[in-house]
C-alpha cells in the first residue's frame, strides 16, 4: 500500500510559496475577498450569538477576531465562528467538481492563528493553498460515494484541510504533519440531514476547529495513524466507497485544486442563477417596471424545477428554493444577494405579485448552467433572453469587478464603506503585509452593526 | 418513519432520579469508582501535557480539575482530557455486547460542568445513566456493522451520550434536547486505524468535549435536525448497516444498560484475563518461585493466540497484547495493572526469563472467558487449574472489594491513601452528596505526583 498520508505530509512540508503558481497565489486572493466579505456579513446572524454566548461561559480569552463584530475569543472559538459566518448564507465559494466548499473550514482556523501569532499575509496564502490542495484532493478521491452516503463534504474532508493548513503554519516536521492529518481524520463533522437548520454552517466551523485543535496537539508530539487516509480502516475506506488514492499526490504542484474555485454571484442555490443573470441582462437592457409584465417564462434544465420549485413560501431562506423569487429578485433589484432573501422582502405584496406572474417550463435540451426567457409585456411586446453560461460557472467567471461588487453589497452597513476600499486593496496584495493588525482592524464594524 | 430521536429527548426529559432503578443506581457509583481510578492513574501520561499545553496556548479559563493534577482548565478542554486519561490505559468500563466503554465520554462532560456549576451527586448520577442509556442503546442499534466498518464505537457514539447527560444536567426542554443530540451526532469522532496510537484516548476525551459542546449551543436555542438519528441522512442510515430503530426507545425505563456494564481486572486485552485469574490462583495455593518453574502450558479460546499471541517486544503497551507477558506477571505479582505493563517491566531479565517458559496451545471447544493453565515444576510436579469464567465476565463481576482494590493500585501513589479511603466512602454514597467541591479537592495529587 502506498504511503499516502505520509507522502502529503511530505509534500506540505516541502512546498513553499516561492512554487505555488502565480495563478494558485491570485485565486487564492479572491477566494479571500468572497469569503471574507460572507463571513462579516454573516457576523450578526442569530446562531453567532449562540454560539459567542458558549464562548462567555467558557470564559474564552480574546485572542482572535470575530469578523465584523468588536468580540474576540480564543482562537479555537474564532475558528469556529469565522468558519460559521462565512457558510450561514450558502454564498461562500464552491469547487464545483466535488461541490466542497474551500474556503470556509481553512480560511478560519489560518487566519485566527496568524492574527494571534502575527505570521504575514505570505504565510496565510501558502498555508491556505496548501490546505486546499489537501481537502480538493481528498474531496475528489472520495467523491461522489461519500457525498452520496451522507456527509456534508464541506464538513467532512475540511477538518483535514484545516489541520493541513494549520500545520504549515506552524511548521510543523513531516511526521508531526502526519499526525496531524490523523487527529483531525479520526473527527470528521457533517451530516447531510443537518441542511435546513444552524447545524449547516456549524459543520466547517467546526472542521476549522477540530483541524486547528488536531495541529495543535500534534505540534506538542502527540501521536496518531501514519496511514490515516488510505489505511483499511482509515478515513476514506470508512467514509466512503471509493478508494482513488491516486488522485491525493499525483503530480503535486503542477497544478492547483483553488485555480478552479467558483463564486456565486447570487444568494441562492447554483440552479437558479442562469434565469437570475438572464432577468438582469433583460431589466438592464429595457428597465421595465413590473406593472408593464403580463408574464415571465423561464425555460430551464429539470433540476430546476426540482430544487427550486417552491411557489409557497413564508421565509427567506425558502426564498432561496424558489426560482420565481429569484427571478422576481433580480428583475425587482438587479441583484440577487442577501437583503433580496429576508422574510420581510419575500412576503412583501409588489414582490408577491411579480412572483405570481412568473412561469417556469422544463427543458431536457438545456444545460444546468443554461437558461431561455421570455418576458411578455402588457402591451403586447416579447422580450427574449437566453443565457449560454451563467456568471460564476467554470465558463463564465466572476470578474475581480463583479467580486468587488459582491463584498461591498454582502457586507453591508456592518464596516465603513472606506474600510471595505481599504480592504478589497489589502486583499489583492496580501503577499506583501507583513503586519496583518490593521488587516483585521478594518474588519471591526460600525458603532451601530450590532443592530442590523 | 418513528420519530426516534424525539423520542429519546422526551424519554430524558420525563426520566428523573426517582425512576431509575437503585441497581442502575448502584452499578452507576461503581462505574464511576472504576473510571475514576484509572483516570487519576494516568492523569501525567506524557500525551496529557500535550493537550495542556494546547489549553495553555489557548489560555484556558480554570473552570474545571484535571483529576488527579493540579491543573484546571475550561469545562470544554477538562472534559476532553479527563475522557482522555480514562482511556489511556485501556483499563475503564466495558458493555460487552457492544464493546462500547460508558463512561470515558459522559462521566468528564457531566463532572466539569458539576464542579463548576455545584450541581449535586444525585444530578450526576441521573444525569450519567441517562447519557449512557442513549448511547449504549445507540450502540445496540449499530453494532456490530458500525464497529467492523472501522468506528471507535466509544467516541463516535459516546459524543451522543454526552450531549444527552448535559442536556438532563442542563434541564434543557424536550425540544433543545433533540438538538443537542443533533448537533452531537454531526460530529462523530474515532476510525480504529488510531489504536495504538494516543489517538484512541483522544476519542473518548473528543466526544465528551464535543457532546458538551453540543448541549451548550443546543441550550442557546441552536437548532438542528429533530431526526437525527433516524432519517435518511442520519447518523444510523450514515455510519452502519443495520436499522435496528426499535432498540432506541422500546422499554425504556424497565431495564438500564448501565446494569450491565463490566470492570476489567487487569490492564490488557480482555481475552488474556482468564489466564491472569488461573495463574493468581495456582500462586494464592501455591506460592512458587519462578526458579521452581519447568514449564506453563496455557490452552485456550483461539482468539486468545489472535489478539494476544506476541512473543518479541520491547514496550509495555506491546506486553499487553502478549498472554505470555500477562501470565508472566499475575505469577510474579499476582496482578496486571499498570505496573506491570511498563517498559521497565517488560524488559526485567527476570520477567523476560517466565515469559520464556509459557506456552499457548489454542482448543476450540474452550470458550472466551475459559482457559486451562498447567504448570509443571522442576521437581516434577505438575498443577493445573480449570477458569471457568474469568473475573470481570458476565458471569463473575469484579466485586466491590475487588474494585476498590483496583482504585487504590491504579491511583497509585498520586493521590494520598487517606484521599483514596474518603473518594471510596463518597463515590458509594453519591446521591447523598449537595457539594461536589470536597469530592475534587480529593482529587488532587499529592506534592510529588507531578514526577510520577
Amino acid at each position: 500500500m502506498k504511503m499516502v498520508t505520509s507522502q502529503i505530509a511530505r509534500n506540505i512540508n516541502h512546498t513553499n510559496f516561492g512554487q505555488i503558481s502565480r495563478s494558485a497565489v491570485y485565486e487564492a486572493k479572491r477566494s479571500l475577498l468572497n469569503w471574507l466579505g460572507v463571513a462579516i456579513g454573516a457576523a450578526y446572524h442569530d446562531s453567532m450569538d449562540k454560539v459567542l454566548n458558549v464562548s462567555r461561559l467558557m470564559e474564552s480569552s480574546p485572542q482572535a477576531s470575530i469578523l465584523g463584530r468588536n468580540e474576540k475569543t480564543d482562537m479555537l472559538f474564532a475558528a469556529l465562528l469565522n468558519g460559521m459566518s462565512s457558510h450561514i448564507y450558502d454564498f461562500d465559494d464552491t469547487l464545483l467538481e466535488t461541490v466542497l466548499h474551500p474556503s470556509s473550514p481553512v480560511f478560519p482556523a489560518v487566519l485566527a492563528y496568524s492574527q494571534y501569532k502575527k505570521k504575514t499575509g505570505k504565510e496565510v496564502l501558502e498555508a491556505f493553498i496548501l490546505g486546499c490542495e489537501v481537502q480538493a484532493r481528498l474531496a475528489l478521491a472520495v467523491y461522489p460515494s461519500h457525498y452520496w452516503r451522507g456527509w456534508h463534504i464541506t464538513g467532512s474532508v475540511g477538518g483535514i484541510g484545516a489541520a493541513a493548513a494549520m500545520s504549515k503554519l506552524l511548521g510543523l516536521d513531516e511526521e508531526k504533519t502526519s499526525f496531524a492529518i490523523g487527529i483531525a481524520a479520526t473527527d470528521p463533522t457533517g451530516l447531510r440531514e443537518m441542511f435546513g437548520t444552524m447545524t449547516k454552517p456549524y459543520h466547517p466551523g467546526k472542521a476549522a476547529m477540530n483541524g486547528m485543535l488536531a495541529a495543535f496537539i500534534a505540534g506538542e508530539g502527540f501521536t496518531s495513524s501514519k496511514q490515516a487516509l488510505e489505511a483499511e480502516r482509515g478515513f476514506i475506506n470508512v467514509l466512503s466507497e471509493e478508494t482513488k488514492m491516486e488522485l491525493l499526490t499525483d503530480s503535486w504542484g503542477d497544478k492547483w485544486e483553488i485555480e478552479k474555485n467558483s463564486y456565486k454571484p447570487f444568494a441562492s442555490g447554483i440552479v437558479t442563477h442562469p434565469a437570475i443573470d438572464g432577468i438582469i441582462a433583460i431589466q438592464k437592457a429595457h428597465n421595465l417596471k413590473a406593472e408593464e409584465v403580463e408574464e415571465i417564462q423561464v425555460t430551464g434544465h429539470p433540476l430546476v424545477k426540482e430544487l427550486t420549485g417552491k411557489t409557497d413560501f413564508k421565509t427567506g431562506l425558502e426564498g432561496k428554493f424558489s426560482v420565481y423569487h429569484c427571478v422576481a429578485a433580480g428583475f425587482l433589484h438587479l441583484k440577487a444577494g442577501v437583503n433580496e432573501f429576508t422574510d420581510d422582502f419575500v412576503n412583501n405584496p409588489k414582490v408577491k405579485a411579480l412572483r405570481s406572474k412568473i412561469h417556469l417550463t422544463i427543458d431536457e435540451s438545456i444545460k444546468e448552467d443554461q437558461v431561455r426567457l421570455t418576458v411578455k409585456l402588457t402591451d403586447g411586446r416579447e422580450l427574449s433572453h437566453y443565457v449560454e453560461h451563467a456568471t460564476g460557472s467554470m465558463d463564465l467567471p466572476m470578474t475581480d469587478q463583479q467580486l468587488i461588487e459582491k463584498f461591498k453589497d454582502v457586507t453591508g452597513n456592518i464596516i465603513r464603506e472606506e474600510a471595505k476600499e481599504l480592504l478589497i486593496d489589502q486583499v489583492y496584495r496580501l503577499e506583501e503585509i507583513e503586519d496583518l493588525e490593521g488587516f483585521f482592524q478594518l474588519c471591526t464594524p460600525v458603532e451601530s452593526a450590532s443592530r442590523i
